[in-house]
């Protein structure tokens, strides 16, 4: 039983053995989103709130070496605010959790604290509390609601034919990632790389920038169907077909992919662009129509990708620019592999 | 400095340097509780929501021996639910975060997911969403939101001459913990533990009952001051007199035990009472004349215990039975000691 498995098995208990929350009408909040997209939602009368939690544990999501402890802090807000932005809507009360060694510095979570301000204030997001305990590993698990003054997007609403586009360059966050764990090992391949891409990509994995206002735009259009790319592309949207029970396929050459990225990796950035995570930009469905009506909107690098089609649920394939079709190989990360 | 220290210095940092939410009126909750209560809190309009977090890690707080994984999810649900009850609120819906190690069977899965579900289902919590993570230690995180119509009961409204009170019997939790570790360790010391006592203590560790409907009649009746107590009640009372700025006096022959853990520890029954945790009832602090009206609503074990001087913040000492003042032992446990 792999990690949706697993997923699938508890999703079930938590649904199906539910009892409440039933305090009555004055007390409650209908529930409008349940599990298993970016974030759940329910109905407060005057809007709809959203409410996400995301995890980074050290030595599985990231090191020291690639992640100052200031990008850690930056990092984590972001993962959670792009995880609203992908339901088109707005952060706003966040609860941060720390598992921390016991030699951790009150110096270390200083700079931990200032990149997480840093992002937070650009999105307006309010740290109100939280939860400090020992662990023998770091760990930073941040909850965060958010608000919709209407209808979020969903991963579970795109229907046959839709165009699937994202918001922006893909694989650049992965190129970072690759740069700064070769720099380690391999003076050589670091030195193929120009200064000004090593920055470039160093800067889109360290201080990723969530998509809020990408997901304002794609709501207030008409876009009804997202969810952020936080795994790479061929996975997140394998997971968007699963959830709507359909097919895509990715035209490999449409995948945006920054200059400065094929620069550094004249050989491997589309596998970058379709496998590497990390990137919190959002992937999104739309009828033609639609989709001609919101990409004049977005601004560089936002590009239709591909299209759904009906088929095995959750298979994703990219058709080369030679013609020839191969399933994306990216299967992102399971927990019980 | 110590974890009061850092808390308070990272508490500064968020709120100091804080340039959110700003969203208009339209997209906005009102925050009325920020850092440093039981839960965050802020208005939606029809209600006060409330939002809190805790997490627990292997080898710190649990074991898998004291600990099995069905009593382990019952425990996760039920000290989140405990600090909605200290509120005086009802919970609502919660995100669960698994940090797991990679030979995690899926029925220890569903065993830790069995016990969440009896106590979410006992209080009408919704599990709607989560994350799971790989992890060399096992850890769990909960998000749990919760809806109270009025104004939720707080550490920081205590006042000099209020009375102190619990809402049950103290210490138990403790002892189950206590004859556990040691019934490993030393079979004598199990052994003078009947086995009406022992049950007894064990379900009190394992299976702390949030007091929900306690938090609901004390809010209900007057009392605007109330936390619950997780690590003791020394330390915790001493966090609401930090909260509050003010001492406290506990009077040792009014602690209420029950006549089991005193059977089992009778020469460390109060120290078990005093500075065992995880006992998840509510301390809470009010006038004679509310007291008075509140105390015959609660049941067995509740229990004025003590009152709250003008003095230096969060000092609290102990009357014992001999007339001799002592100051309460509990440090709690800090992170960075």
């Amino acid at each position: 039983m792999g990690e949706f498995g697993v997923i699938d098995l508890l999703t079930r208990m938590v649904v199906q053995q539910r009892g409440g929350p039933n305090h009555g009408a004055d007390l409650s909040f209908k529930l409008t989103v349940d599990n298993g997209d970016d974030t759940a939602a329910w109905q407060t009368g005057k809007a709809t709130e959203l409410f996400t939690t995301d995890t980074v544990v050290e030595g599985v999501h990231f090191t020291r070496e690639t992640t100052p402890w200031r990008d850690l802090g930056w990092k984590c807000i972001s993962s959670n605010v792009s995880d609203i932005a992908a339901m088109g809507g707005l952060p706003m009360y966040a609860l941060v959790t720390l598992g921390l060694p016991p030699e951790t510095e009150v110096s270390e979570l200083e700079q931990l604290y200032e990149g997480m301000m840093e992002i937070s204030n650009e999105h307006g997001v309010a740290i109100v509390g939280g939860d400090m305990v020992r662990s023998p590993v770091v760990f930073i698990t941040i909850g965060l609601t958010g608000i919709h003054a209407g209808q979020p997007m969903l991963r579970s609403t795109a229907r046959p034919g839709d165009q699937v586009a994202v918001t922006g360059y893909l694989g650049s966050s992965g190129g970072g990632l690759r740069l700064m764990l070769g720099a380690g090992h391999d003076s050589n391949l670091s030195d193929q790389v120009s200064e000004e891409a090593a920055e470039y990509l160093r800067v889109c994995h360290r201080r990723p920038r969530p998509a809020v206002a990408e997901g304002r735009i794609l709501s207030a259009s008409g876009v009804v169907t997202a969810m952020d790319v936080s795994d790479g592309l061929a996975d997140d949207l394998s997971k968007l077909c699963r959830s709507s029970g359909l097919s895509a396929r990715i035209h490999a050459g449409q995948v945006p992919v920054h200059p400065l990225l094929k620069q550094a990796y004249p050989d491997d950035y589309l596998d970058l662009a379709l496998g590497g995570g990390e990137d919190y930009l959002l992937l999104f469905t739309a009828p033609a129509e639609v989709m001609a009506l919101v990409m004049p909107q977005l601004s560089q690098g936002a590009a239709v990708v591909g299209e759904l089609l009906p088929g095995e649920p959750g298979r994703v394939s990219v058709l080369d620019v030679d013609g020839s079709e191969r399933p994306a190989s990216g299967a992102g990360w399971d927990h019980f592999r």
